[in-house]
């Protein structure tokens, strides 16, 4: 269980929809493939979609060397990183009822350049992984050339939260037996068939690809 | 075409990657549901995905009259609002050259309220057509009460841009002949068939969410 801070108590449903339970918070981090992340200067906030890996207590980000993004948050300014899963629409028989399902997490902490190679090569095997499931393998080892060339900096998730909303539209009592259909609508992303490219067509689809093929 | 600022300059890949034109912003602002909203105190970034609508030149939120995040907003905080719609995961013979084909807006402005009543309704009613299309007629009419619990806050698209990413992996020439496989996997969400609550399935399912049914 993480400690909750000011920071991570949401002003609105903290009881209902707030949670700080390590576990439910790193299954949201590990189903998620993108998250936001934000630092800001003279007060002024910018954003950037970035993918991750949470590798034990920490997240991953990569960047290249000369990014300007990676050698901000590097330098150890205050960020904070929300993720969002979208599972669903939720139809209600009024507009403001209407609502999304959903489970976010927003972490707050300071970045760190990950100088340990063999700890910098794992973040970069998982976050391969998970976005191709078993294909670190398949693929050709990854040079120390490569290695070089990215910048991996991590947060530890010591100040985190989860948020999420779940199940049916809410009503008022007095509109429930309005003949007007309510429910919910997944939008889920769900992985499509792997589509080669012009060199992907000479070679067969390995077989940690053709699971991908049915959905995940 | 946007007015191009230090801001919206992306530091690598900004003449291949970084588009300026409205056109291109607005189908991206269109099509994803939600966004990441950011403001910051005393330099700390505060991060929360919202749902968002595009109406004209302004990107409108909605939230509790009750909410603290509201109310910062509202207050003209500078604020960074971020999209992305993360299309495909591109498959490399390397994990380096692996990457995402993704769309993303990233917009700096400054919230202010919506207090003029007929704009509010029709962001209101932007907002619930997009999140289900054709919905609007159907559904209880909006009433004063719900608007008045409800604020909107709008974000003028003046100083923005995008950034995407298409196409097939990168990749060294003289890896181009490695038997390993290359191509795409879209990853993009496409929308399930409705699923009643228990109120729901006392009512025939609608004609505009029968078309959702089979995928938009």
């Amino acid at each position: 269980m993480l400690h909750k801070t000011p920071r991570t108590t949401p002003s609105r449903y903290a009881n209902q929809r707030a949670h700080y339970d390590q576990e439910q918070i790193y299954a949201i981090l590990d189903e998620a493939l993108f998250c936001t992340v934000s630092y800001a200067e003279d007060n002024q906030p910018f954003s950037i979609p970035q993918s991750y890996i949470r590798v034990g207590d920490h997240i991953y980000l990569h960047g290249s060397v000369g990014s300007h993004f990676v050698r901000i948050l590097s330098e150890g300014h205050p960020a904070c990183i929300s993720v969002m899963l979208a599972d669903e629409i939720v139809v209600a028989k009024t507009a403001f009822h209407h609502s999304i399902n959903y489970r976010s997490v927003v972490i707050f902490a300071k970045g760190e350049i990950v100088e340990d190679q063999e700890l910098k090569y794992q973040a970069f095997k998982a976050l391969t992984e998970k976005m191709v499931p078993d294909s670190w393998d398949y693929l050709k080892p990854m040079s120390k050339k490569e290695m070089d060339k990215t910048t991996a900096v991590r947060f530890a998730l010591t100040e985190a939260s989860a948020k999420m909303r779940q199940g049916a539209p809410g009503h008022e009592e007095s509109e429930m037996d309005l003949p007007i259909w309510t429910g919910v609508i997944s939008i889920k992303p769900i992985r499509q068939a792997p589509v080669p490219d012009e060199h992907g067509k000479k070679v067969p689809l390995p077989k940690h690809l053709l699971k991908s093929a049915k959905g995940s």
